[in-house]
């Protein structure tokens, strides 16, 4: 029998006491051992849950109890999740998280500590939900070289920005929409800024090149700029806006990023609606494979947690294999200024004279073709340029720059 | 240093030769081990090839060879590849296979030996080619009970529809101008049939509910009998028309089929074009996850195969569970004519009086709305029927039934 606490019993944590308790015996079967919810730590009682006497308040209890062998930390936050997670990896207990703001930044410290314990540290939840993506990406494309991993990570944000295309709506409603509808939180900030997707873009990246990216540091654009006329011109030119978690390696350094991005219709990604996500691995091998589903919620997210769980179960005579990251350091990291892609560049115009636009336009960034004129402005889609490059060609123009999305 | 050998030197072989030479380092650095490709057995001689000198013609120099612990088999085809694969599994060797002829007729056989033998059997490039599929199935999921899979599992079909959707084009010319381009083989029967993707459906099922159903005893319907007419009828009424391998537990017993399906514009396999795959899961704890990516090809196809490989590296210090599989009686199965699905019936009817065609089927199916007629041919969707019902009501109307597509 291994013995579990589940840390917080909010939406998560009580997902996960849902799943082992309603498919107990085909986890039996799976593992040849029984799970044993021993303890839930929260600050609350829970009279009248069918869990409510394995409450307890006090972490220590948890920690001093040998038979507790893996921690399942569902309480959201830095602090105590970091503190109570190191505690009980060095206490040589495996702990599983759905926490991505302590994966994204203890995540390397804390793998070395699982290492160096003997024990585990792993966090399938922590990106994408319910979609299987950290284990793939580690067991699955184990003999590729990832080039790029580009995601929807967000869903809060993609039903904003699905509504705002098949609506026409502003964001302002469609966000208030969101919130009733429990698609949003009261206070969003993590969400709409992109905070949240910074966090998942760091963890992707880190798996992929080895080292872990201060989520604080990286370029992080959210979706609270883009108004529906936006929308509505990236569509009538054949692009989803999307918000884009994306990470590769340019000339040796890494790349972290987020922002919203136009996204042509031939890209998987295009098509991933509603709160759902989708993450694009561009491998050197297998090409590109896309991994799809609910990137929220309380059962998905506590399905990724329990695959957590029976994964360290299976390995329980074995020291599994963790990954191991490095703090990424400022010199391991792409200077986001240098950044090439291609634009749609949007600049108001006078309405009645489109060839005047079109000429002061040219003049500055050569031939340009594909433009789109509405309602007094003037659209189209530049070359590769760098952020830079994109600044200053802008400020030449004698029209007035009002918005500039990077293609994906 | 775990010294393996290949069986079969043909394009997803080589491919495994490729993959393992140039990530040798990245490889060795996951696994902390040396991989070598010691053998590779092959009818033919390679003059040239920078892996001529690993060739032999005789299986048994690779089956006597103790050094030899992991057996990559790319034969294709039943036999010798069932045969030499038990022969390795009882020599205590490992066995990865990308043959989903061999793991859909001999799974549940092969798996058992590899239990027996204390070795491991593993086939995830057998479906999918290059998308992680079966590791995530059974890893990532391992706390679901899975409810149903709807794949895109064959390539070439798909990109025969994708052609057929959007350019309107007949059948036998995307055929032909798929053979051109090296999608589809000179003797493309088993793509075209169906029967590649009833091999594969039977070998998720037999991951999802551990039992292996005969592929040539399953409902399976190609694509030959597909016009554009069909297509661009369905494509009207918001479906894409897919050939779908499908997979549930229906009365605890086991569907599985393959057959062209209309495919809703909601549904994300309706978005999977060209060659590409898709999987879509349906499980119970996180709803549902899509797998997305190159279903063949050589060097995606090879990445699946060396995550097998890496796979039995990692754990060579320990026993892998494996899947216990047992083969599926008659009575394992649930009958296809009682399978209930909502359905597009396609009707000749008089081109200038509809209202005589409404009123006729009308008096058959009851009220059914969203007709659409088009050259002559009345269509409309109905209610979930079974296969049974769909044919006696068919039978009951005056008029022509030309065509019946089961909605997914």
């Amino acid at each position: 029998m291994t013995n579990i606490a589940i840390l917080g019993f909010g939406v998560v944590g009580s997902g996960v006491a849902e799943v082992i308790t309603k498919n107990k015996a085909l986890i039996e079967e799976k593992t040849g051992e029984k799970i044993n919810i021993k303890y839930i730590l929260d600050l609350r009682d829970f009279p009248g849950s069918p869990f409510e006497h394995l409450v307890v308040h006090d972490f220590q209890t948890i920690l001093r109890d040998p038979e507790v062998t893996v921690v399942a930390e569902m309480m959201g936050g830095s602090h105590p999740a970091y503190d109570f997670s190191k505690a009980c990896l060095e206490a040589g207990k495996s702990v599983v998280t759905s926490n991505k703001e302590v994966v994204s930044n203890f995540g390397a410290e804390l793998l070395e500590t699982a290492a160096k314990n003997k024990t585990a540290y792993l966090f399938e939840a922590s990106v994408g939900g319910g979609i299987p993506i950290i284990r793939p990406i580690l067991n699955d494309l184990s003999s590729n070289r990832i080039i790029n991993i580009s995601g929807i990570l967000n869903g809060t944000t993609n039903y904003i920005l699905t509504k705002m295309e098949n609506e026409g709506a502003a964001f302002e409603d469609v966000l208030n929409d969101a919130k009733k509808k429990g698609y949003a939180e009261a206070n969003p900030t993590a969400d709409i800024e992109g905070i949240d997707a910074a966090r998942k873009i760091v963890i992707l990246a880190a798996l992929s090149f080895g080292k872990l990216a201060d989520p604080s540091k990286i370029h992080t654009e959210g979706i609270t700029e883009i108004t529906s006329d936006d929308v509505s011109i990236a569509k009538k030119m054949g692009y989803a806006v999307k918000l884009i978690g994306y990470t590769s390696v340019i000339d040796g350094k890494i790349l972290c990023m987020v922002s919203p991005r136009l996204v042509s219709q031939a890209n998987p990604l295009s098509g991933i609606n509603d709160v759902f996500n989708g993450i694009l691995v561009s491998a050197d091998m297998v090409g590109e494979v896309m991994f799809y589903g609910p990137g929220a919620g309380k059962l998905p997210t506590a399905s990724a947690v329990c695959a957590d769980i029976v994964d360290i179960v299976m390995h329980r005579k074995t020291q599994m294999k963790l990954p191991a990251w490095e703090k990424a350091s400022e010199d391991d990291l792409f200077e986001f200024e240098k950044y090439r892609c291609r634009r749609l560049f949007i600049f108001r115009s006078p309405e009645a004279d489109s060839a005047a636009a079109v000429k002061q336009i040219s003049d500055v960034f050569g031939s340009i073709s594909g433009f789109v004129f509405e309602n007094g402005k003037t659209c189209f889609i530049s070359d590769e340029m760098s952020e830079k490059e994109a600044v200053e060609l802008s400020g030449k123009c004698p029209l007035e720059l009002i918005k500039m999305y990077r293609l994906l």
